[in-house]
């Protein structure tokens, strides 16, 4: 546990650099001397898969995790089957690209029922997780800030992504990777129970995020900021996250329209110099 | 516990209608044969409170709760003792008018240290407690949505309320109405742990609101949505409270820009009619 943290673990979260396809996300890292990427799978198809795994192994950048799968709830049982194989794409992704973690936002409402939509949520971990675990690959549920529940991801509470995880790594105790949890600091850095969760989560957390809650919010989907812009002390997370034994990639992903419109040098240097001092 | 609802609990809060003054809100209720109606601190002062004093005891309507109390958390031991004292008036208003309930938002944060902010609620809470039993009145922490935990109230977990709630009931086994909680849906119904926090907090809810979860969220703060436009399984809530033991007032508090502009009475026809359609 070390009271300050290096940029050797630092990761670009790609959507933190939101205009940059995959090479140019890659080259600025390359650039600002970073070691990990985190990519997105729109970016991945944008850029194509094949392009992006070539470019990943010259550049000997390494792929933290990619974001995202998930997205298990819907009304027809074909829509969620639907959903399942595309999970199951989304792990070949992640072999292709060489990264060993798959963050899962869950997805949104499919009805006012919100408890069946976790229902559908097990069911869909359930269904990938022997595919994946094949694959090398780990499944980490992000659990998402409250605000996003309806529309996003209906597991809002890193305590109750941590039991729902153990309840399912109960029914597959031969897998090598059980299912764990992705903690972003924006989504939980809220809640009163938060560090009972992250020690409920020992062994099972498999990346840790941070950027900042900023007030006034400027926008729900794009509100994020900049570690130290905000009120998260972050580094009392990270400390906590560390305590238990995470000592992998940490990325930094920040929706902020304001800082995608910046200069992408600029934006690098300043959350690495953030990262320092803050986190 | 009854399936369905009828109007005779349901009381308009001020905010729905928020460019009535409190004349205005109470003639407002007399035309569309309400019983109840909540006040808001701000609109008790801007109306004069001895005039509204007056005009409710007139009027016969009946005042559900006035909101707010709270805002505990400051910087310095000066601050949080005029927090205190302006809680203590916020007392003397519920006498003036007759209501048995204030309803705390407790306040944001003073520093990154959430739960120093937490202990300045409990301190404050603890401070008021022996006035407010004084007088007659029952005070409601209000846990709020998480997205107003920097700002508005570090309090934003209902069964952590509770728990806070009964630690400082713990402290004054001699007061008449123990701190209970109120309880509004736009505020807990995400959480995957609401139904624990209701049957925690039997005996001691002080109050249920209603409005509904809009997506997109047009706004952080004036973002709610009409009862019915949205996705809480409102219903499901209210027999939830109703099996706890509570059939007080239900009041609806909508914080929306679109709502405001409108015509106030087509406001409060359509807030009857989703109250008795879905709550």
């Amino acid at each position: 546990m070390n009271e300050f943290v290096d940029c050797s673990r630092l990761s670009l979260n790609q959507y933190t650099t939101f205009n940059l396809n995959v090479k140019e996300a890659i080259d600025a890292c390359l650039r600002a001397d970073l070691h990990y990427i985190c990519l997105w799978r729109d970016k991945i198809a944008s850029y194509g898969l094949d392009n992006c795994a070539k470019i990943v192994k010259e550049s000997g950048i390494k792929v933290s995790s990619i974001c995202r799968g998930g997205m298990f709830p819907a009304l027809s049982k074909e829509e969620r089957q639907k959903r399942i194989d595309d999970n199951k794409r989304a792990i070949d992704e992640c072999v292709a690209l060489g990264t060993d973690t798959l963050v899962l936002v869950c997805g949104g409402l499919h009805n006012k029922n919100i408890e069946e939509a976790r229902d559908y949520v097990e069911e869909g971990i359930s269904a990938i997780l022997p595919y994946v675990d094949g694959a090398g690959v780990k499944l980490g549920i992000e659990p998402l800030h409250p605000q996003f529940a309806a529309d996003r991801s209906v597991m809002v509470s890193l305590p109750h992504a941590v039991s729902m995880a153990k309840a399912i790594n109960q029914n597959f105790p031969q897998v090598k990777h059980p299912v764990g949890v992705v903690i972003d600091v924006y989504h939980v850095w809220w809640d009163p129970y938060v560090y009972e969760g992250i020690k409920a989560a020992q062994g099972l957390i498999y990346g840790f995020h941070v950027c900042d809650w900023i007030t006034p919010l400027p926008d729900t989907l794009k509100g994020r900021g900049m570690m130290g812009d905000g009120h998260i002390d972050i580094r009392r997370l990270r400390l906590a996250v560390e305590a238990v034994g995470y000592h992998g990639p940490i990325e930094c992903e920040i929706f902020n329209q304001a800082l995608w419109d910046s200069d992408v040098d600029e934006v690098i240097d300043l959350m690495k110099q953030r990262f320092m001092e803050v986190c």
